[in-house]
């Protein structure tokens, strides 16, 4: 079916913010089969409201429109549908008690302008808000179906999935829906792209996405029956697999840091950390899992020499003959870091991030990174000439990825 | 004047991508005074793409159109606004001319789909393009001025700050404009509201945006001439200050670890930092600014007890007695980072970030916060109930805000 989607408000027109609404409406809607063919993007004006509803109806099937049907004066959503319609507006004693309700609920005064809200174009079906006041409202008129939610997005989303998302799946030829994300470390995207060149994918929608330092991979089956797009993701899923074997480190929702956790904590090792180029990033990501202080030990952000010597206990004479950024300085790092804190596993980085201390010998962007374990130390060296951030960035996941591989993975 | 954004592309109206280019240009038309009343977004279909510009003329004096300008069979937005308007395609040898030098520049092979682009609609007038092949296009018709941009939003960005932006400057009527936001923290958006009520703001147009966990103040002014709207700004900057006081800690791209940062390096202080339950949060902000070594010593992220008691010198005895998210402990952290670091000053944090931890007397999300300097150490206790990751960010920030006011500002 075809959908159009129209966002109103005045703050959308002055550039303020970003319609995130219309990219999450489009996207649930594509899901499940559907053609979203327009976008249309209004202020809080009642003409101009009532214009985007009529262009809307002549392209598509089915208009979804988000915004305006707050308790505000600028909230005219729903009076601009009615005369563009030619419907009275009428009021909903339920509609009226369910907000009396939800005030009471969150213990807070009901203000007169919340009775406006009880008032929809007739022949109006409701669609329960249960996070806020304002439902959301369904308008059968002349073969086109309107669905009308609120802009504020927790409150679109929880109208659309319970109401909007049922009526789009029974109105879709091919609601069977299945899609899965392989995450990827290590390669840059063209060439990950040309090792599963060869591979078909029959019935697969594949597409890559770079969210940098990671590259992912999106694949999305429709069919009649979402058993069957489920083996297909699976099959493909499978293939790709067997293509680009330990470069891809999770599905979906896995992240680095939670992928090394699970290895971490499935063998009982502990870990500690030795930063000096990533400044904290690397332990800040490890402690974003929750449960993270179940096998993360301590971590040392020797940002000084004194503090790799001190903390540490590296030899003052080898950074003094090798300097600090070097493979001798970055293993020495990570042994003393796994000795001092006890732990099994130890990860150590020291490189210059820039923009200031680069030298020809040693470049921005250069870093060495080393892992030490029960057997011993390993240690690699990369160049990533990029800014300031997106050097910590991509150290961090060079870090976390080798240490994903050492312990198995 | 009025204006309407049209944005064309498949991957829009999938969902794949959020439409950033409509608010970017919506911003900057707002900022010179003009109104933009229209959004339309259509996929790559010649019909709809026509509709979509005779519909944006129907509203607007001037239509910015994005997307579709590239080299391959989906870029179809200027054929589609030659078929709309009744114009034939014409080619600019110049146009084809600096493709082939950029191709060369960038040591790519220029394809046959290139040429394409050299075609557009007659009376079309070139907009240069810097950073891509694709140039920008501008055409009169029936009284209305048509804008033609890349969708890649670097291209467009450069094309509309070279062409557009000085178009719309001279027919606006008030492009005298500036803006400042205000930086702050430490209350909720809705006390500094009430805090800065009874002030009155000639010509201002102020607004609160809260970007967790700080609260930003948008000032805005619009006149004839810039330098009477930077004064209006001025003005109001100046009223807030007094009524707010240090609540704000920086303007514009100031953040709170850079203005610690300076702080630190024009008193020539060193800093150490002390972290458990914010896992390095902390460092890796204050090492997110270029120079940082210049200020910061080391860190130490001591998620275990034991390794409190080992690099901290904090007594077994004490974390035994009181628990180790406790006042004494957190001062204890403090004074150890300090005198271990050899530091000026040191910030320490102890907490229950969550989701388990918790108990009756000390829930998931207490903390306790220390900044150890040359006159002693101060110490505060917080309750911050949020998810991980929000409580990680806004108890770093409580930290370095702490540490910023123990500096003098």
């Amino acid at each position: 079916m075809k959908i159009a989607i129209v966002t109103t408000g005045d703050e959308i027109m002055a550039g303020n913010i970003v319609d995130s609404n219309a990219v999450w409406i489009s996207d649930r809607c594509w899901m499940l089969g559907h053609k979203v063919v327009l976008h249309i993007g209004v202020g809080d004006d009642r003409r101009d409201i009532g214009e985007a509803l009529m262009s809307a109806g002549k392209k598509a099937g089915c208009v979804i429109v988000s915004g305006g049907l707050g308790a505000t004066v600028d909230d005219i959503t729903l009076e601009a549908a009615s005369e563009a319609f030619g419907l009275r507006m009428v009021f909903h004693e339920d509609v009226w008690k369910g907000i009396e309700a939800f005030f009471k609920k969150v213990n807070r005064a009901c203000s007169e302008n919340n009775q406006r809200q009880a008032y929809l174009p007739e022949g109006a079906k409701v669609l329960p808000n249960r996070v806020g006041t304002a439902p959301g409202v369904h308008l059968a008129h002349k073969g086109r179906d309107y669905f009308f939610v609120p802009g504020v997005p927790k409150e679109m989303m929880q109208i659309f999935e319970d109401s909007i998302w049922p009526w789009l799946k029974e109105n879709s030829e091919a609601p069977g829906y299945h899609q899965r994300f392989l995450r990827l470390f290590g390669l840059p995207e063209a060439t990950f792209d040309q090792m599963i060149k060869g591979l078909s994918f029959e019935g697969i929608n594949l597409s890559f996405r770079v969210s940098f330092p990671e590259v992912r991979i999106k694949l999305v089956a429709r069919s009649k029956k979402g058993a069957e797009a489920k083996r297909l993701v699976d099959d493909a899923a499978g293939k790709i697999r067997e293509a680009l074997g330990d470069y891809i480190f999770g599905e979906d929702e896995e992240t680095l840091e939670g992928v090394v956790g699970k290895l971490l904590k499935s063998k009982g090792y502990r870990l500690a950390i030795a930063e000096s180029c990533t400044g904290g990033l690397i332990a800040d990501m490890i402690t974003d899992v929750p449960g993270s202080s179940g096998y993360f030990e301590r971590g040392y952000v020797t940002y000084s020499n004194r503090a790799k010597v001190e903390d540490l206990g590296v030899p003052a004479d080898v950074i003094e003959k090798h300097g600090a950024v070097s493979p001798e300085i970055v293993c020495a790092m990570a042994e003393g870091a796994k000795n001092k804190g006890g732990a099994d596993y130890a990860v150590a980085v020291t490189g210059i991030a820039g923009p200031a201390g680069g030298t020809r010998d040693k470049p921005v962007g250069t870093v060495h990174i080393a892992v030490a374990g029960p057997e011993g130390v390993v240690q690699q060296h990369y160049l990533y000439p990029r800014d300031r951030e997106g050097f910590k960035k991509i150290v961090a996941a060079t870090a976390l990825d080798m240490l994903r591989r050492c312990l198995g993975r």
